[in-house]
């Protein structure tokens, strides 16, 4: 079980991950990543970027502004629809999650209720302020967007985008003359998205300014479900782990029967990024259908990828899977006034979307936890080579006799092709402890041997086995060890 | 001469980059990138952050959110001062800034002046409304910041930043010590700022939402300034074009002897990069020094890097070097009332900032204007090859005959490599004509000689001149093209 207080502390610690204006005391839902948090999170970008992006030459990126005007988000429903129900303590006046609160002390899934339903349900429990036991208010609807006045007379309204969606949809159109008519059509964008949070909580996993990494596909279903059907070899034998109802069970991905090959295909890629790319072990992923009260009405099929976390108490949506239909651009068109339409073989026809959406703080929170582990002897990360902050460390034993220099002229060798570091303070073991912390995956040590013949140790964090190569040989090697993903036994055997 | 119609034309037209929410009609001062734009960007910024994080094992890049707590922006003086003087017609109620129109009715520099100069000159030169010809009211302070409410009862303030450094201020005294106290320290970001702009034009130039990458260094003057002289060596004999006052002239950065080494050390970089990896022009660029009334008071020395824009009317600033003094640490010290001060063998000191600060979309404008180039014949975009979102296309001559097959075969050796791009419909020509107006730094064809002979053409954007190779030799080629910015020319000669 890896422990949050131990985590946490490592991560702020190192320079990882921390509550953000820390010197003024903390600001609650806003986290910044440090200089090993933002080098993980670029390599996350990196890797997510080239696999989702490799599924087909026509999937592209694009950027747009965080900030959207109203009436993008007036069509989109989010400004009727994008709200919680806040209950608030008649007392002390502090403000909650209604449904939050009803989980909390009932243990009832209520995320699905409605400010009625909810106002019966603290009716019916007698539920009181968590903070100072007192009675609650009538819940009250409220709207999760951050509004912002634009212009000098603030005679224009904008919002911070509760999601990074709207603004790929505003671009179909543009995108899909300039991508010369290509379909399936995918645009993904990666960037922040806000929510006002009425109690934001649980360090990364509940923020009010958060990232996302999204993929739109646009297609017409029925004409281009083709493509993902002519794909689905490469993802039915799979085996995922999957909760529909009250129901968990192991299964093929090719043997779900009642969920069409083309959500099966992408369900498949996101399950294949999660154990190739990200390295998670299978035991902690799987995904779960949600109810149709808990689903948005616009999702027509709708199932997260869910972690299990140890310091959030169990299994969390990280990401989610949603066949959205053709409810977006339907409405950017009645919004706008601007046909969205493609002509295709059987008239126009506005395309459907599917969203591939993945929260990426709580992605890099699971990595973390994933890899973190400690014993008696220490403690270290095990994250899979491309996206460790530090890929290699260069040590030498002693500072002495030349082999300070010595080390100095591999870490230069080294540097050119590794995200490596260089370090000369402390005891060897401690230069290990320190780099194992935060999961260098590769330590390499200079040391009388070198100076003879001009070989040096490799270590691994994981396994801690060594291997004695030649400097020559040790690019090759850790290139192969990084980029390959080969196991380092490969290259024990043959050195033994 | 850059025609702007023209260049905004091709990037609307093939997917750089157009006005926001365009369906709706557009929304004044905020931008989207389109696929090329957006690659075209994340390459910007990998160059950036290798070049600038290279110049020191002890520079680093961290991330922190877009919105700041209220009283950050206070102690750093933003909530007081960041504002420009709005003048606003009595008739038409349409708002500007009094500088522009100043600048634009008597050609006078006004960025200067405050209020009450701005209003005096207006009387003087009897200025009227440049929409309705109506008079203005009295100018007035309007601060650029967007506010927003936090948390359910709106009960906390924050802002969304107005520039990125201040969240690199906050996370000074956390990183110092995970990074094991070693100074010169440099803190990196790169993100979005806002501002509120009065009247944003001229396209990405001025956006109320745009991009920052900036270099925060801390160092003790008189303790560390010796790291930068020790590295003068690398500058001191550049030519570059500065303009102090009214003059402007070439000189050698080695031979002002009015600014301090380790001030014109950065100068040096900030126009290394330029030259080497944007490419620009050395005629496009200058350094310009602002005056007195220009600079922002804790402003020790300001630099602002200027390019010369034909889409844009001039000289125009792209990025600053700005030595910040102790100005920034202090304040948060006093407002956070947490001590941000170091110990040094000279007692305990707080670190002053030299800042590298520069403009993103600015920078990628300058970019595309300085590449964009037409003749009788075509349109070509001339952007170096690490840069460009598209480096290698790959065309069969014609579709039969197994030639389509065989590209698309060298067309996924080719991908594995290069940022490729596989193209089969239109003539050849056209197939040119389109690569070259986005930049497509070589396109290679297949033709009969390479059913025949394995060999392929590889065509340059910038000289149109072609040279046949072997497939096999194809991928090293074009690696050497790309990776070491190779001319072309020195393959012409080999294989001629």
């Amino acid at each position: 079980m890896t422990n949050r207080d131990e985590l946490e502390s490592m991560c702020k610690r190192r320079g990882f991950l921390w509550q953000s204006a820390e010197i003024y005391g903390g600001e609650a839902g806003f986290y910044d990543y440090g200089h090993l948090g933002a080098e993980l999170l670029d390599n996350w970008k990196r890797e997510w970027k080239k696999f989702f992006l490799g599924l087909s030459e026509d999937y592209h990126l694009i950027y747009t502004p965080n900030i959207h005007p109203y009436r993008v988000l007036e069509s989109s429903g989010h400004v009727d629809q994008f709200s919680d129900v806040m209950i608030r303590c008649d007392r002390c006046g502090s403000s909650f999650r209604g449904d939050h609160v009803i989980e909390a002390e009932t243990g009832e899934d209520a995320e699905w209720m409605d400010k009625d339903e909810i106002g019966d349900k603290i009716q019916e429990s007698a539920l009181s302020c968590p903070d100072c036991g007192g009675s609650f208010a009538q819940p009250e609807d409220f709207n999760m967007m951050f509004e912002v006045a634009l212009g000098p007379t603030g005679e224009r309204s904008g919002f911070l985008r509760p999601e990074t969606a709207q603004g790929v949809y505003l671009n179909f159109r543009r995108e899909f003359r300039a991508l010369r008519k290509k379909m399936p059509m995918g645009l993904a964008t990666i960037g922040s998205a806000f929510r006002n949070e009425i109690s934001p909580r649980q360090g990364v996993y509940r923020l009010r300014e958060f990232r996302q990494a999204e993929l739109q596909i646009f297609f017409i279903p029925g004409i281009h479900e083709e493509v993902f059907e002519n794909r689905f070899e490469e993802i039915k034998n799979m085996p995922v782990r999957i909760k529909r109802g009250d129901k968990t069970k192991e299964v093929l991905l090719g043997d779900i029967e009642d969920v069409p090959p083309f959500y099966l295909y992408h369900l498949g890629k996101m399950y294949e990024y999660h154990t190739d790319v990200m390295g998670f072990d299978p035991q902690r992923i799987r995904f779960r259908e949600l109810s149709e009260e808990e689903k948005a009405f616009y999702n027509k099929i709708h199932f997260d990828l869910e972690f299990k976390f140890d310091t959030l108490g169990g299994w969390k949506e990280i990401n989610g899977l949603h066949y959205r239909g053709d409810h977006d651009l339907k409405q950017h068109q009645k919004g706008s006034n601007t046909k969205l339409s493609v002509s295709t073989e059987e008239g126009r026809k506005i395309p459907h979307v599917i969203e591939l959406s993945f929260g990426v703080d709580r992605n890099i929170w699971a990595l973390l936890e994933d890899g973190y582990n400690s014993d008696d002897d220490r403690d270290w990360l095990d994250i899979p080579p491309k996206l460790a902050p530090r890929q290699v460390a260069v040590f030498p034993l002693v500072k002495k006799d030349g082999l300070l220099e010595r080390s100095r002229e591999v870490y230069e060798i080294l540097d050119d092709e590794f995200r490596t570091h260089w370090e000369k303070t402390g005891s060897i073991g401690k230069r290990y402890a320190r780099n194992d912390e935060v999961g260098t995956r590769y330590c390499v040590t200079i040391d009388y041997d070198t100076m003879d013949d001009d070989s040096v140790t490799i270590r691994d964090v994981e396994s801690k086995k060594q291997i004695r190569v030649s400097i020559d040989e040790a690019s090759g090697i850790l290139k192969e060890l990084i980029e390959c993903e080969k196991r380092f036994d490969d290259h024990s055997n043959t050195e033994g």
